[in-house]
């Protein structure tokens, strides 16, 4: 018996066998059906993935809408080179080899200023260098007879372009002058080869120059001129970014370990995100370097100038990733399935908490000295409240100490003393201990910063902050008491004991 | 009185003063002569710089004669390439544009013949796409009249210039379409934008792809048949050259701390490259990604299959670098002023040195499991070798917490002991305890590499080491009684305890 069913999607025949049992009626599929659907599912996956890439694209694009301003002038850039094809007085001026202009735009044009001259420059010494080169070799060759001619040309190609990829291995060259290598290889092998059989070869060479120039000249307008993006300044705002991201890390991290079963983990105050910001500077390596290269070439911008100390910059980015690997070390201490008693942790969360956030304080502070370019003026104080703060987390780890030294509990008049009640066990104080020593570590790390810091602001003469409110702001909030700032170096040699 | 006085160095004329006071004799430098000093101290400048440099590249060299091969490979593949310039019928075969197989050959010989084939691929899909793009815009444009021509080109050359360039801005297309997206530009351009000049753009983009196809796969079969370096091969070595770096590694900081005085700082047993050898482990990030990114493209070679699992490979370089974050931490206690004192690192250092020895073992077994691709049969031992080393180091820290603690103390039966004349102050202890849990967190990150090679020995099928030898040896060298590997989860669950 068969009846008709209606089903919460669609439409279904459905046959009921004799035992009780039914069975769905499909109905019949031809191969020229399935392949239709095969090439519908087929289509419906690609329209996803196609949709899903420009999801991406489009979140990239929001995330950092300079890119697509670069876009545009890298579109821009192309259209107008394409002019001189369009205009028939420069197309013939190049004599038709307008294609090089067009060539050279392409493959110069970079993100930032300093990438676009040094691509430009590369492109130009390295044209020059072997087109001079090639005219000798040709000129040679030429003079040898028909015989020798292509053999020289053919031995001069393999011995200079051998060279020049193998100087494409050693550091420095390959640094800066990279691309000028390949650019030099191509050059030379094609004024060398086409003498052969181009005649008017200094012709051939005159026009390459020029178009390349145009290209280069064009792109260097574009980049500086229009919505300029600047290496040193990605540089700048990169350093600054990160030094905001370890302070993030190191307060979350700490408050993330206090509060492990808290109320932080229900309100996801800190998420991982923001934990894990640590993890850019780690990576920051390569792009901090290539940018510092480039810097160098730019020109004065914005606050910079042209002799602005970017090297300094790596300096500074190496004791944070120093600082970063500490701070690694100490996230590993909250991941770890090992954890201090609740007691232990809260007696001392205060003290921990103190010293994270009196360095991620100084952090904070040394990012704004150099975001703003101005001596801090209470950078010293700050550090010095980290100081104290590690200083009060030594007191307390000697205090735990003596809670679990024996020595104290032997003395005869200790004897009576309710000491025993709060016995703890090593083992039950260690992680809290070893986060603690972690922390000390960090803070002394901050140091390193803060020296290097300071090494650029005197290199790159910073000039002093002259906001006195904020002077009496800090003085108000002063919570050392002055005869203690005297006690300087006390606090330094017992902090170098630990 | 002027007298003549011989120094050590040379001649010199000295005239002695009423005084007693002597002014030596300089004879008078006329400009000449001074330009010429001067152009001296330049050239010997000029040429102890030059010396330098060709040194450096002397020892880059030596280093690796992989290098030096790789460039006379390149040099060969140009001199072939430059054939056709010099052959009539094969120049007039491609209407005199040889010059693209040139700037082919340049720009696409890569290090290693993965790279090679993917910037080849890249060029080849790239320029076909945009060129037949191109055909399409110029077409339209071609039949939209004479005053729409050029805007119609125009305003395409711009929008597809700018998504391209976007388009390289996304993770995805950057790590493998970067260069077609670059070439994708470049045709598209001269294409669309010569077809307003040239004529018979058919012919020129036939030309165009047939000499890029002449170029690539010139490139393709250098690189792959004369001393071909593969990028699988090389990322291999590179994981397990690492491996034995952090072994290494691990195996220095942990004697350099126990020995810091000792006969190791005398003799350099350990120098420091060996030390911070780890340090190669953090940078390798880069590198192995885009090695693993052009293993893909390789067909079968060596002992590797073409579905060799390369990305396991990053898995396992990243639980290196966990560890090798760790071992960062480690030698950070080395270079700490606060040391314990001498007899608790005497009592400490046998069982650290066991851990740190068995760890190392461990990695270096993991090393010559992927060197010869087979399942080791000893590692499990290793393993449990390596975490009976750490039972015993926390053993050793609970003493020394007996030590601390004063509930021992204070049980009646114990109060007579002598134990109190050995009494130590946690402080002292910590430096070593800190170390310790470095340790036993090294060697859960190290079984956490453990994991990801078992996974490699199960995706790429290792055969199993059929040595019956080696197993022999093993076994009369077996420290661990039988019975006691029984207890496996026993330690296990001692171990997720500390």
């Amino acid at each position: 018996m068969a009846h008709q069913e209606k089903e919460t999607g669609g439409l279904e025949w459905r046959i009921t066998m004799g035992d009780g049992s039914s069975k769905s009626l499909v109905p019949e599929t031809g191969p020229i059906s399935r392949i239709w659907m095969g090439l519908k599912g087929l289509m419906a996956g690609l329209v996803l993935k196609v949709w899903k890439f420009l999801n991406k694209a489009w979140d990239i694009g929001v995330d950092d809408p300079r890119k697509v301003i670069h876009c545009l002038k890298a579109g821009m850039a192309l259209t107008v080179v394409s002019l001189v094809y369009f205009t028939r007085p420069l197309y013939e001026g190049v004599g038709g080899n307008a294609m090089w202009a067009v060539m050279t735009v392409v493959v110069v044009f970079e993100n930032n200023v300093g990438a676009t001259i040094s691509k430009s420059l590369n492109r130009v010494i390295g044209t020059t260098l072997a087109g001079f080169l090639a005219f000798g070799v040709h000129w040679v060759a030429s003079q040898s007879g028909q015989k020798f001619e292509p053999l020289i040309i053919g031995a001069s190609v393999f011995l200079l372009a051998s060279a020049a990829t193998f100087s494409r291995f050693i550091p420095s060259v390959k640094a800066r002058f990279d691309y000028g290598a390949l650019i030099f290889i191509l050059t030379f092998s094609l004024v060398a080869v086409s003498g052969y059989r181009v005649d008017k070869l200094f012709a051939l060479a005159h026009q390459r120059i020029s178009t390349i120039i145009i290209g280069t000249s064009l792109c260097i307008l574009v980049t500086m001129f229009i919505c300029p993006i600047w290496a040193g300044q990605e540089l700048h705002a990169l350093i600054c970014r990160n030094m905001d991201k370890l302070a993030g890390s190191l307060d979350g991290c700490v408050e993330e370990y206090f509060d492990h079963n808290g109320e932080l983990k229900d309100s996801d105050k800190h998420p991982d995100k923001k934990l894990l910001g640590y993890k850019c500077v780690l990576n920051s390596k390569t792009p901090e370097e290539s940018m510092a290269n480039f810097a160098r070439l730019e020109p004065a911008h914005g606050r910079f100038s042209f002799k602005h100390p970017w090297q300094q910059y790596l300096k500074i980015g190496a004791s944070m990733r120093s600082c970063a690997y500490s701070i690694e070390a100490l996230n590993s201490c909250i991941d770890s399935e090992n954890q201090a008693p609740e007691f232990i942790k809260k007696h001392m969360s205060n003290v921990c908490l103190k010293v994270s956030s009196t360095s991620s304080c100084v952090i904070k502070e040394l990012a704004k000295t150099i975001k703003t370019l101005k001596k801090s003026s209470s950078i010293d104080f700050l550090v010095e409240e980290m100081r104290s703060a590690v200083q009060d987390l030594q007191n307390e780890i000697k205090s735990l100490s003596n809670l679990l030294s024996p020595a104290e509990l032997l003395l005869p008049g200790n004897k009576k003393t309710e000491k025993t009640t709060s016995t703890i066990h090593l083992l039950e104080v260690l992680p809290v201990v070893i986060l603690a020593s972690f922390l000390i570590d960090i803070s002394s790390r901050i140091q390193d910063i803060v020296k290097t810091v300071e090494e650029l602001a005197k290199v790159a003469e910073f000039k002093a902050e002259v906001d006195d409110k904020a002077k009496q702001n800090q003085a108000s909030s002063n919570r050392i008491v002055p005869s203690q700032q005297n006690d300087d170096q006390q606090t330094m040699k017992a902090l170098e004991r630990v």
